[in-house]
């Protein structure tokens, strides 16, 4: 990044806008909202309460245009060998090209709907012949994460015909044990998601999960196979689907180029389909389409994900602060927050370049985030006295929920409170009592939305898919690996081993010093 | 801060230890792990993985010495007028001291002993003469925050004869529009609670379930006390409560002297008592008092909570790292991580000293987190790989649950997992590949309780509200106001005025654009 042409401009101007207060840069600047705001149909990006003068944004533009990001875009979409450290491609465009998709894709959607279907008519039944009423996803990160994150933001627009949802993901079973003991298992189908399917932690909680079927099945089961009719494998991996006793229709699939984190547009998205119809769920694709199309065509000057990347780096390389917090003001998006740490922490973490050699710039800051108005009772405080520089991001919908008095309200008294909070940090507040003092200039992007519903959600993950791609571009990293967390597994396989053994001697004093005290407390 | 005779020697020995990575800490001493670890009934603190040597203890030690704060343990704990800036104490100790409670206090846990009792023998009826199935808490931050997070942790050992309970907390009201839509108004109880009892938030959603119970109870009821049956107050302003309607004898209080995020253990902890009764509730104050008399007692080289707020410190001011990540390897404490940013965040997010000076150091990191397991198929890549330097606490319990097969692999695998994780972050990787080179030396805790139950997570809260005490004292600041949260407060009810009379012209252009926007939609 250092060596483009872009960088010693920009790190001058960033010198300058140090030193002048967000709240100046309105001031001056009567066009301020009409400069620096973009939009697409759907969704309209307000950057104007960045540290962002017209220079600095040409100027990152002009950084966009070295670093070659147009072509970077090119390859993504057409299917390049971008992830050059595992040999694949990072096609997730292609699973939502609804009008014209690859033929493997559209494969799976019919199984898809398929099952589906079998589940809405209550077809599918279960080993005593009853229908199934709730359905389990067992996965953890990417098969958990954006399923888990999408039908609860949509849950109140819930097909009638859908069973329940639930989500499983933690390996120390509590939360599946927790789960079981209101369940059925006449009527309980579980969803086996792991893209290698080796996890650990989904495999033993599928384990467990087949143990109490066959526990309560014992007496009624004609076969085996009864009870493997309540379980559904979703995996890149089909013989060890079928290794593990996944019958053959019950096996969707997806490939190796459909990253984890970028997976709820595939098969791993079963849970939104079953909720939403293949309707919903391809609405869904449909949204997070066209933001590729408008990724791919639109000027940076007016390209929502790449601008929301070039102010990342903007305010991480330049201005250098701290944290990035993701505020979004609306309750339905509770999991929002934990998507993007995935999404985002999980991709641009890195400190390799893709030539191998290691950065001398920061890359991803510490994203984090909570619903606004919660926030504002939480962690806000920091934002606005702390000594920690945040960058922040409102998320906001037009629409409320509802037309009485009451929603009205709700949803006004919602809409101020987002807008007085990123208000309040531009602008700050003097005041002759110290602790009252808001020095204010903390930078903010409000991204506005029409409405909270399956197509816009889409386009929202995926405006963050490319603007996380964007920063990767610039900071010259492959956001599409995660080597980072191979060596715990690694670890963890070989302490699991030393807890069977009872013997800890391979190890260092800490992990040993920790094992004994357990050891003892067991005995 | 930097005016303390250890200032200075604590950061030449930080430039050397900057130098030294934290594995050769370990090949260099082998009694590492004796040296740094520390230990109370119940709970053991490992800090062998941080970058600390005996003398950056003693450093740390004799800093705390030179800023008072054995003295200034023994004022919180007396009650003196801590929290100067509000002319108020902070005395969330006193709510604690079961063998020896002030009478207000005592008064209340009566109060509240009623009330449990009343629910679990169904004595407490609604409006039609059915007794309460399901008590929904209506309060947003310190009203929330700790009865949600405990009440999650402890599901599994409800008390069969506790009705269900649901936190509600979004001003947007979705939240509480889906719950409605699933309780049956005869049978449901609201807590409303609420320090000011006019937080508008909590307010405008009780507002909404008295419309609700209103319209159901239309014909039933003979009279509107009937409906004020299913409104419990929980506030420190009973002139609030009367004047909404709260009946005399659904009234619990609390005082001014309890800070918002210090009030799960007072009145504001209804739900918990609810839950596993006053037993339940009181082994949890037992647990935090133990914490309280260890604190006060303990020398500083023995303490937990003075060690853990003397760490952050070394880190945050002399290691200068980035973040704090709490990660807890049980999926009960869920809600643990959100639970401790208020209560770090808004307590220590502060730039203003207590002499109204501004500091010229850094005061409280970015913390954030997510159950351990979770959290590596989810962020950890950015904490072995990343170019920020993060701090982390790992959280573990001894005891599992259930001794069968399928329970003891689950806890054992979260063991190893939790173990694997702090070793590699603490040993790191060398790799031909860069792209697999682990730098390591990551810093951790690791806090090793006996089992989750009211009594210890009682302890690990008070652990941490006395660690962000320590660091407050070093820091110099009052971490119990929180004067930053009201400007956005007052910027609101401006807006709100704006959104009424559609007239947006006197705020800035940015807000302008954006309630503009919001206006053509709904035209």
């Amino acid at each position: 990044m250092k060596q483009l042409k872009a960088y010693q401009p920009l790190s001058a101007l960033a010198e300058q806008l140090k030193q002048t207060h967000l709240n100046s840069l309105f001031d001056d600047n009567a066009q301020r909202f009409a400069q620096f705001h973009v939009q697409m149909p759907g969704i309209m990006l307000d950057f104007s309460k960045q540290k962002i003068t017209q220079e600095v944004l040409d100027g990152l533009v002009s950084m966009a245009e070295e670093a070659d990001l147009k072509q970077w875009i090119e390859r993504l979409i057409e299917g390049d060998e971008l992830n050059h450290t595992e040999g694949r491609k990072a096609w997730h465009t292609a699973l939502r090209n609804v009008s014209n998709p690859v033929p493997e894709v559209a494969e799976q959607w019919d199984k898809m709907a398929f099952i589906v279907e079998e589940l809405h008519l209550q077809q599918m039944r279960g080993y005593s012949g009853k229908a199934i009423t709730d359905v389990v996803n067992i996965g953890v990160g990417g098969s958990d994460l954006g399923p888990l994150m999408i039908t609860h933001a949509l849950e109140m627009q819930k097909l009638p015909q859908s069973p329940d949802i639930h989500f499983v993901s933690t390996l120390d079973g509590r939360q599946l044990q927790s789960l079981l003991a209101k369940l059925n298992p006449e009527t309980t189908l579980f969803i086996v998601a792991s893209k290698s399917f080796t996890t650990i932690d989904t495999l033993s909680l599928a384990e467990t999960a087949k143990s109490w079927m066959k526990a309560n099945c014992q007496s009624n089961c004609q076969s085996q196979n009864a009870i493997m009719r309540h379980f559904i494998g979703v995996s890149a991996n089909p013989a060890k689907m079928s290794e593990w006793g996944i019958l053959p229709q019950m096996q969707l699939a997806f490939w190796d180029w459909v990253g984890g984190r970028f997976s709820m547009w595939s098969s791993i998205g079963l849970t939104i389909a079953i909720q939403h119809g293949m309707e919903g769920f391809k609405a869904m694709l449909e949204g997070a389409h066209a933001v590729d199309e408008h990724f791919r065509n639109a000027p940076f000057k007016e390209n929502i994900p790449a601008l929301l990347g070039l102010i990342g780096v903007w305010n991480t390389n330049f201005l250098n602060l701290a944290g990035q917090a993701i505020l979004p003001y609306d309750s339905r998006l509770k999991h929002f927050a934990g998507y993007l740490e995935q999404l985002v922490m999980e991709s641009n973490g890195k400190h390799t370049q893709r030539d191998g050699t290691f950065v001398d710039y920061r890359t991803c800051p510490i994203l984090w985030g909570e619903v606004g108005p919660n926030a504002q009772h939480a962690f806000y405080q920091l934002l606005h006295q702390g000594t920690e520089r945040v960058m922040s991001d409102f998320i906001l919908f037009k629409e409320g929920q509802g037309s009485d008095e009451r929603s009205t309200f709700h949803q006004n008294l919602n809409i101020a409170n987002c807008l007085a909070q990123s208000r309040a940090m531009m602008v700050g507040q003097q005041s002759d009592d110290p602790h009252k003092h808001y020095p204010g200039d903390q930078v903010s992007n409000t991204l506005l939305l029409t409405r909270v519903d399956a197509y816009h959600l889409g386009m929202l993950v995926a405006i963050y898919e490319h603007k996380v791609f964007t920063e990767s571009v610039i900071w010259n990293i492959n956001p599409f690996d995660q080597w980072g967390v191979e060596l715990g597994k690694k670890i963890a396989l070989s302490i699991l081993e030393s807890i069977d053994q009872r013997d800890a001697s391979e190890l260092d004093q800490s992990t040993q010093g920790i094992l004994q005290q357990i050891w003892e407390h067991k005995t």
